[in-house]
């Protein structure tokens, strides 16, 4: 029996639409470095509108692709909302990948025009000569466009293409299961993978991101967006904040911990989200800077795993409360929220908060063993996670069908390892690559990074899986003391003792003076085993 | 060009896997009159998993539908799970529609099966010899079936069919445009009509009701359901519980103040959903009989607008917050919240919580005129509200496509009569069959009702238009004095002077017993017409 509802899409020209007329009032704010640039989400509509008369203007009909090589700012967020909804396919182009991966992407997605922040041309202009697709660059905010020559390219200022055009367009009805736009994996071995959006997965993970249980955004929140918009479409921050009429305070490009605390001081924030490292620069800003951040309620922070030592510093310290959560590019990208069970407190609350957190509906998930057999959500099998929803990626951008190296009929293998409770909590200690494999029995790195990071002298702890001619593979800790702290593997080691057992203790260890990191702020572990191989870590042997 | 997502459809399947599991550990407590008897959601699960064992065991396959007539129970709420996740229709029969009325939608669906509550055996024993469609019938609870006779037709004890049956099920997956369930609009001319709800549009608007702009529903949220679940699936309340945690008191058969005021009092619900009546009554109740309702921070009313007197007497006597919000069952049945926006208090925020509300993310509306044409969404342009959305019904079940006089070209016409600001929010003021059309004016008889049930003096009031000679119609106002208050037609003329213009004033004035109600509660104002025209009416007149 057919229904008899209405076969309304779910598109992002309605998330636009909503959030400029019911939501008109809220307020966009623009760091400048001194102060904020504020416009309203009425404004976002008109400027959603001009530009969208602009890009058919400059050609751009059908599914073409719009890059957009910006920071989190107005502009990125009326692109955000204009490019979809006139039928194009917006691609945030990571500006932290390295050249020729960031060439890579613009030519495998087939980009018509870039949309660029004014300071981040020569970033552009360097890769320019080799992005075969582009025909338009528009350069957001003043500056010298001299370098940005090519033929067949030509160049417009934002503003000057905008001026005089229609403050209202009439948004096509696109198929919402059509791309919306389109995200590349940073990955560390071969070419980027694209994902592409949908309409519909956009529209279902924005009302997830307005839902209690995950990020409840609503009009009284105002939330500071530090994790990128070229980075997993910042969590989905800029929709759900159109959908919800939460306010969005963008950083643009001041993302060091100085410019922050003079953001929140004067934004006042009451939410925020960003990857751990920025959190952990920030606390040690906020301790030698006394700071008002009182504004801000609840930080939520994802991307790599958080050290429990900050979680714990930020509510101690600054009544702050930061929420663990776990997702992926491949998952639009919420995966999980580490919220404690309602009515859980104390210790036992704390313990849930540590986990990587609790799957919100739409995300359905299960641990899967070595040769494929589904495990048990019992909290204690430990597996590959595996999971399946609405936006969640079923393949990669013209890839003819799901590999089978990263899906598994109809799920996504997350290549992470860990377990899963009966209740949908996820505790992830390992990428399945990581995991350390020492005579029969799997060390988890991560573990050990945090029993490590735990000590009064350690700022980042790194830990791999090196070659061992006993047991196959055993634990390299790379450790990066304090400012002014003293410790030595020794100590560390002892310290240790008291947190894992002891045939995982590391017998190598290496005192570098920074954890090389990935574009996207995680440890980059690919590079310290290459390190280690290469032999240029000074290492000390301890054996137990 | 397609996007890469999975296509996982959205199903009622998912919601309950999802809360069974996920929320397991919340509870819903059923009310016997005595104190509550409790269940878990993994418990309610399994039984779901059991009843749709034992349906399939009766012989409905495909989508068969499966009448319920019964009260909001726990039972209730395992029938709203496993019926539609196994592929079949719920139907919510609405126990309070007159006999004939029954009659034919459980005919016009072609019900297969009813599931009854052992207390309305009576009801459906009178109706039984006249549903053609039945073939088995699930007694919940004890009680004598000796009046369930009809040849062709089974009678089983819901313990007995579920017993021993496997807790688990492999619930099919649908396609999610498939009709989930049925709803009747208990309309008060001609036979009732139909609206099949969809896997989809239950889902999301499952989700709509727990974003922080509607109901907000989360873990720390235990819900009072007192709005029927045969009335337009209770608001989504049960399955958004699911989808969110949130806990669920039932109140069974027990509506009337007294036990509602107890359960209040034992089980503290922090959230309520209810018509204005029934909390008219308990409001009467809690003055004459102090009771414990401190649990309760907010109760969210609609099916009739809700007076401002009573919204005010919670929030100042209690601390209640008593939220307006408006639908119909065509719609799923949420259409607009009456929250104030964010950052505006006193006075001004109280002229928004007056209003029907604003639209949620995905209800479109907008205000047409007389002779068709949209009209400025401005707050004074005054015409007959459409909307449009993904859980909004675009034509009735059985009939072959939009009635004209139902729907315009993909908009729901709602029959109700108001306005529309910039930022969403609605007003409504009268049917569109009710707006009193006096010498080329129009008098709306909601302001006036409100105006009047303002007088200390009286409990309700119901203002129609009736013929006159000279204006074409003109108000009658029809009045309800508190027990032991006195006041005439005078009086209330005067006081309605301050509020309303002179030459809206009613000249006739009738004081009753009771104002006439639909079988939802509703003022039944046609009844009141007929009266009037009938003679029935002891009518002051009073020409001003």
């Amino acid at each position: 029996m057919r229904s008899t509802m209405m076969k309304t899409p779910l598109l992002i020209s309605r998330i636009l639409q909503h959030g400029s007329t019911v939501h008109g009032d809220s307020e966009v704010a623009t760091w400048t470095g001194e102060g904020a640039r504020r416009t309203s989400y009425a404004e976002v509509g008109r400027q959603a509108a001009r530009l969208a008369h602009a890009l058919r203007g400059l050609g751009v009909t059908g599914d073409e692709r719009v890059g957009t090589l910006m920071w989190n700012n107005a502009e990125h967020l009326i692109a955000y909302l204009a490019v979809p909804s006139m039928g194009a396919v917006l691609h945030t182009l990571n500006l932290r990948l390295f050249p020729e991966q960031l060439i890579y992407i613009a030519n495998h997605a087939e980009d018509r025009v870039v949309i660029v922040d004014s300071t981040l041309i020569p970033l552009l202009a360097g890769v320019l000569p080799h992005l075969s697709t582009i025909r338009h660059i528009v350069v957001v905010g003043g500056g010298d466009t001299s370098k940005l020559v090519k033929d067949g390219v030509e160049v417009h200022a934002w503003d000057e293409i905008l001026q005089g055009r229609p403050d209202t367009f009439d948004w096509p009805e696109v198929d919402e299961d059509d791309a919306a736009a389109l995200c590349y994996t940073s990955g560390t071995t071969g070419n980027p993978k694209g994902v592409a959006y949908s309409h519909r997965s956009i529209y279902l993970h924005s009302m997830e991101v307005c839902m209690a249980e995950s990020f409840g955004l609503g009009p009284q929140m105002r939330n500071l967006v530090i994790v990128p918009m070229f980075h997993a479409m910042a969590w989905g921050l800029p929709y759900a904040a159109l959908m919800s009429g939460a306010q969005l305070v963008m950083p643009d490009r001041f993302l060091q911990a100085a410019p922050l605390a003079r953001m929140i001081e004067v934004e006042k924030p009451s939410f925020a989200g960003a990857v751990p490292t920025i959190f952990t620069d920030l606390l040690a800003y906020l301790d030698a800077n006394p700071t008002d951040v009182s504004s801000l309620q609840e930080v939520v922070i994802g991307g790599s795993a958080c050290p429990p030592a900050l979680m714990h510093a930020y509510a101690e310290r600054y009544d702050i409360q930061v929420i663990h959560a776990w997702g992926m590019t491949e998952m639009s990208p919420l995966g999980s929220i580490a919220r404690a069970p309602f009515g859980v407190d104390g210790p036992e609350a704390w313990a849930y908060r540590y986990t990587q957190g609790r799957v919100p509906a739409g995300v359905e998930a299960r641990i899967v063993g070595p040769t494929g057999e589904a495990m048990p959500s019992d909290g204690k099998a430990v597996g590959e996670l595996e999971v399946r929803g609405p936006w969640i990626t079923a393949q990669y951008i013209g890839e003819d069908g799901p590999d089978p190296d990263k899906f598994d009929n109809g799920w996504l293998r997350t290549g992470d390892v860990g377990t899963l409770t009966p209740n949908g909590y996820l505790t992830l200690t390992d990428r399945a690559k990581d995991v350390i494999k020492s005579g029969g029995e799997w060390i988890s790195s991560v573990d050990l990074e945090n029993a490590l990071m735990a000590h009064p002298a350690v700022l980042e702890a790194c830990v791999v899986g090196v070659p061992d001619d006993k047991w196959g593979e055993r634990p390299l800790a790379t450790v990066v003391l304090k400012e002014g702290a003293a410790a030595d593997a020794e100590t560390l080691r002892e310290f240790l003792l008291t947190k894992v057992a002891r045939w995982q203790l590391p017998e190598r260890w290496s005192f570098i003076e920074a954890v090389p990191k990935t574009s996207v702020g995680k440890f980059d572990k690919k590079r310290v085993r290459s390190d280690y191989a290469g032999g240029s870590l000074e290492v000390v042997q301890i054996n137990g």
